[in-house]
């Protein structure tokens, strides 16, 4: 079944401990649609300004990902300047420019409301109550956000989360939404939020799911060098929910699986800059190292 | 096999979000002995002061821990005084009173070199070394350490390693230990330092360990409340020293449960406070600890 995936596509410009990346494509939905489609097609609703490489668009055609839903507009793309320190643990902004984000308008048309699989990555709360609303019969919907909305539009961000199914967080996220430091003890907490379900995210430390009854928790696949951490999540978000979309049953060994397989893509990503790596990643890719992440973790079981 | 246990024993104040708990029984070597005392007998070699409970010596024995091996001198028992605040991460110190401690010598007699299996836990690196020194023909010595002495004992600290297969540390002495961010490279590095195999604790985000080839990855099992996190670590490597210890061989699967073990012991001791869990728990408790963790992790396999 095709995903749809509603989010940011950017321009950045990144400072990485081994150099600069001026003008890189970036954004919560190209890196979200890019892992999606490793295993589905993807409708990519978004919007760009004219600056936006034709190049990226083709790119992300070529992999299964329908465009003609993102909107071009006459104002520049969404512009994110920021950079890693050694420690590779926090992103550190130096602007962001929303440029023609502004009129991003996700109300999803007849077209559109074809998918039952849906992913909001991270952008203002408001568009993505305004996005769901306008979805018909969903089958599921998957919600990312950041410390930003948290702080500055919790109201609509609760009530956003009303109407989602699987809230998708880090662990400062979750600390900062409940006001609980426990992170056990702050996903039982999203409970009572409106989420069914709520998988956190951390990094090096690896991911925790929860389905209000039980726990699933994964390792991070260890690796020597982080490049650049930047669309970890959104990757970790588009394969889970593209994993999700063709599974037979939505039952909770699915959902399990679908965690090691949002693991193992997000371990890919951030060995490349920006899309680098994570543009070209197939399901051998997956398979392979699910051949190494068995021995490392101890999951026994079959997942393709 | 009996295991050999070289450490402090104390009388600690401690303070916790859920009240004041003054001069309750401590000490890395006791907290490493009654996880060990799950799986073997101990041998128990530390130094206590007039003013240690004889209940507390009592305790031990009836868990198969022989504390003929501890000095009792005329001074006061090693002291610490510290608190948790919410968020339970990190220990913050008040006081530390060596008192007794300053006398510890701990160099085996003939009589207490008898066991092969041996836990240096966190005591002056001078005084690792100069225990070491006087083993006779040991299968298998697990060090731990502190910040502190990373900081101020390093020269000392990097000689004892040498003689070392199995280092103990969390994320934050690795991480100041190599220099490198990085845990995954800086466990690499340790290999360049003597041990052959390196553990990293990383608390509520679980464990890993490294042979010099091979990673093993657990996460923490998940708790709603953390009582108090005294002692965590000291179980997490008693218990991982007890089961090999009586392990029909030291092969990598034989590593890989016993890291499980540790993971699942440390996790009953952070629920009670001081030694009040631990000192209790049995196989049977870990057996079904286990059965749950399984669920959560996606491990298959038997481990007792």
């Amino acid at each position: 079944m095709t995903v749809t995936i509603i989010g940011t596509m950017a321009l950045d410009d990144l400072g990485l401990p081994i150099g600069e990346f001026p003008q890189i494509i970036g954004g919560s939905a190209t890196f979200a649609s890019l892992a999606a489609s490793i295993f589905t097609k993807v409708d990519l609703v978004s919007i760009i300004g004219p600056d936006f490489p034709k190049t990226g668009l083709e790119l992300l055609n070529n992999r299964g990902v329908d465009t003609s839903f993102v909107h071009v507009s006459k104002t520049k793309t969404f512009h994110w300047s920021g950079y890693y320190t050694e420690d590779m643990n926090q992103a550190h902004t130096k602007e962001t420019n929303l440029n023609c984000l502004l009129e991003f308008d996700p109300i999803l048309s007849q077209d559109e409301n074809k998918n039952k699989f849906v992913f909001l990555a991270n952008v203002d709360p408001f568009l993505q109550k305004k996005a769901i609303k306008s979805i018909k019969k969903p089958e599921l919907i998957l919600l990312d956000t950041m410390n930003f909305w948290i702080e500055h539009k919790k109201p609509e961000l609760l009530e956003t989360l009303k109407m989602v199914d699987v809230l998708l967080v880090n662990d400062q996220e979750i600390k900062l939404l409940t006001g609980i430091n426990n992170i056990i003890k702050a996903m039982q907490k999203v409970m009572e939020l409106g989420p069914k379900r709520v998988i956190v995210k951390k990094g090096e430390h690896g991911s925790i799911m929860f389905n209000g009854k039980t726990f699933f928790a994964l390792p991070s696949f260890p690796l020597f060098e982080i490049t650049d951490p930047t669309g970890a999540g959104d990757t970790f978000a588009g394969s889970f929910i593209g994993y999700l979309s063709q599974a037979q049953n939505l039952d909770e060994h699915t959902f399990q699986k679908a965690l090691v397989v949002a693991c193992l893509t997000s371990s890919f990503t951030v060995e490349g800059v920006g899309i680098e790596k994570i543009k070209a990643i197939t399901k051998a890719d997956l398979q392979n190292r699910l051949q190494a992440y068995r021995k490392i973790t101890g999951i026994a079981e079959e997942i393709f």
